[in-house]
C-alpha cells in the first residue's frame, strides 16, 4: 500500500524521497489501525496539492536562539514533509544537549502526530508533537457558545525493551474529528458526550453535522467531569505550536485551502533517555512495567490492560500477516484517484 | 498565613529559608482557590517530619549525562524543598543551552505541581512539572478491576504579559483526590462518573470510601468518553518521573510512610521562550489570545471563558484584598497543631 501511495504523490510532483516519507507515515497509521488518519485522507492531501495550496518545494529556513531550541519555517510544504524535516532536526539537536524542540510554523496537515514521536524511538529517544488543527477550531471550550479550539493532538513515543513502546496519540477533545467520519461511514450513532449543536445539546446522529454548526468537546465533556482540562491541554497546543512559532492560535486564524489543507504550526521535541540513565536499564524498566499492568484483574470480557501503544502493536502484527482492511468508499475513492491520475491501482 | 506556616516547619526542624520556600509555596495553593492543596495538608506535611520518614537534610545530589538533562536524588527530603531545587536546576540548565529537564527520585509529597512550574515565569520560560502519586494507586486503569494508577498530576506555566498567565494544572484522573476530601469536608455528593466500587459501580457518597476499596476513574471517565487518554496521560509521568529517574511506576512500589508521606519521583522542565522568539511579542501573542477568547460569546450564566491560570488569577486579586477563607475543620486543625508545637497562632 506504501509503494502505491507514494506512486500517487510522485505523480502530483512530490520528490520521490519525499513521497515514501509521506506513504510511510499514512499506511503506517492503517498498519496502527488508526483508520481515521490513514489512505482513508489520500485524496484530500491530493486536492491540497493539485489546487496549489501546498508548496511542493518548501524553503524551510531554521531560526535558532540557543543550541536546543529553534522555529522551523515550514513555507506551507507537504505537512508529512516539513514535519518530518522539523522532528529530524528536533532529535539533531537532542543528540548534541539531551533535548531538542521545534516549532513549525505554517505546515499544512501533518497526518497522525504519533507518526513524528515515533521516529525518535530508534534513537532511544522520547519523541513529543504537537500540532494545532489550526483555523478548523472544531470544539467548543466550556461555557462557550461557540467554537475556540482545535482538536489540538497531543503525542509522546517513548522505547521500550522487548516489549511495545509507549505511544500516545491523542486529540485533545472527546474524539477526533476522523472518528465522526468514521461514525457517518458506518452510519452508526454517536454517544453523548461528544459533540454538541450551537445551543449546547448533544447531538448523537453524525449525519445531521454540518460545519460550522456546533462542535465536539473537549476531553472531559463536561465541566464537572473535567473538560477544562481537556480544553487546557488543546490551548497548550495551540500555545507551542502557534505562539511559540511566532504564529497565532487556531481561535485567531482564518480559514484558507480545500479541506484538511489549512496553514497551521506544530511542536516537536525529543529528549535523549542516556540523558538521565542508561537506555537499557530504562527500557527493562518500561518492560517490567507493562508485564505489571498486563497481570492486573480485569473487568469480564476484557483480555488485559493495555498502555498506550500495546493494542495497536497487536494490531499492527495482525494486519502486517494478513494485510489492511479498508471500507468500500475508501477503496472506490482510491480507484477514482488511480485513474485520475494515471497510477496503477494494486491495492 | 505564610509567616504562620514558615514558623510552624522551622519548630520541627526545617532550616529557615527551606521554611518559607515551603510556606510560599503552600500558601500559594490557598491563593489561588487551590484549596484541596493548601495549608488543609500542614498536619499530613508536619506528621510526616515528626515520623522521621522526611530527610530533614537530604543530599540532593546531581547526576547529569547531557548540558539539557540530569537526574537529582531527592533522598527522602521534604517535598518542597528538593522539588524547588530539582526546578531552579531545570531552569539553571535552560539558560545555557535552551531546555532544562531534570527527573527527581525519592521525593515526599511535593504538594501542588503548579508551584514550580510558575517558578520558571520570572525567568520567561515555560515551567513544566509532573508528579507520579507513587504507591498511592488512586485510579483505576480502563478494563481493569484494581487499583494501577496515581491522581498524576501534570502542570505547564507560560508566561504572559499584561494578562495572567497560562496556568494549566491537572490530575490525570477526572479529580485529585483533593476533590474527593473537600466532598467529605462539605458533605456533598459526587457526580457519577468520579469513583467507582471494586465492581466497577459509580459511588457517589463519599463518605463510604475506604482507603483501598475502588478507586477515582481516569480523565474522560469511561473508554467511550476517552478514559484511555487519561489513563495514558497518568502512566506518562509516571514513566517520564518514576522511569527516567531510575525509580519505579506507581503500580511497582510499595507503600512506605505515614499518609500522603510515600517516597515517590518527579519531573521537572523549563524551556527558555527567547530560545524560539523575542519573549515581548511571544507575551504580547499570549495577551491576544486571552483577548479572543474572552470576547467568545458565552452560555447564559457564563461570565467569560477563561483560559487555564485565568479564574485562579481572578481568586488570587480577591483573597489578597479579603483574605483566605478557611473551613471551619482546618481552622480547628491548624490552632491545635500551633498548640501541640508551641507555635503562635495569628491566623
Amino acid at each position: 500500500m506504501a509503494g502505491f501511495t507514494a506512486r500517487v504523490f510522485q505523480k502530483v510532483g512530490v520528490p520521490e524521497d519525499e513521497a515514501w516519507i509521506t506513504a510511510r507515515l499514512l499506511v503506517d497509521c492503517d498498519l496502527r489501525g488508526v483508520d481515521s488518519h490513514g489512505v482513508n485522507h489520500l485524496k484530500v492531501y491530493i486536492k491540497g496539492i493539485q489546487s496549489g495550496f501546498v508548496n511542493l518545494h518548501p524553503k524551510t529556513e531554521v531560526f535558532s536562539q540557543a543550541p536546543s531550541t529553534a522555529i522551523m519555517e515550514g513555507d506551507r510544504g507537504l505537512g508529512f514533509v516539513v514535519g518530518y524535516r522539523a522532528m529530524m532536526e528536533a532529535i539533531r539537536r537532542a543528540k548534541e544537549t539531551g533535548a531538542g524542540f521545534m516549532t513549525l510554523r505554517n505546515n499544512t496537515h501533518i497526518g497522525a502526530s504519533a507518526g513524528y514521536s515515533m521516529l525518535a524511538l530508534e534513537h532511544d529517544m522520547i519523541g513529543i508533537t504537537m500540532a494545532q488543527t489550526g483555523p478548523l477550531v472544531e470544539a467548543i471550550p466550556p461555557g462557550a457558545m461557540a467554537r475556540g479550539v482545535g482538536t489540538n493532538p497531543i503525542s509522546v513515543a517513548i522505547p521500550a525493551g522487548k516489549k511495545h513502546p509507549f505511544v500516545l496519540d491523542m486529540a485533545t477533545t472527546v474524539v477526533a474529528w476522523g472518528k465522526i467520519e468514521l461514525a457517518q461511514m458506518k452510519g452508526i450513532s454517536m454517544p453523548e458526550g461528544w459533540f454538541v449543536d450551537s445551543e449546547g445539546k448533544s447531538v448523537t446522529d453524525p449525519t445531521t453535522i454540518k460545519y460550522g454548526e456546533g462542535g465536539l468537546l473537549p476531553l472531559g465533556s463536561t465541566p464537572a467531569m473535567g473538560s477544562y482540562k481537556g480544553f487546557a491541554l488543546g490551548v497548550l497546543v495551540d500555545i507551542l505550536s502557534g505562539i511559540l512559532s511566532g504564529g497565532k492560535a487556531g481561535l485567531q486564524m482564518v480559514r484558507e485551502g480545500p479541506g484538511i489543507s489549512n496553514r497551521a504550526h506544530s511542536f516537536f521535541g525529543a529528549i535523549r533517555i542516556d540523558g538521565f540513565l542508561p537506555a537499557d536499564s530504562f527500557k527493562k524498566a518500561m518492560d517490567e512495567m507493562i508485564e505489571a499492568y498486563g497481570a492486573l484483574p480485569t473487568l469480564p470480557g476484557v483480555k488485559k490492560v493495555y498502555i498506550a501503544g500495546g493494542y495497536e502493536a497487536e494490531i499492527t502484527k495482525e494486519r502486517k500477516a494478513n494485510g489492511i482492511p479498508l471500507y468500500p468508499k475508501i477503496t472506490q475513492e482510491l480507484k477514482e484517484l488511480s485513474e485520475e491520475l494515471g497510477v496503477e491501482y494494486d491495492l
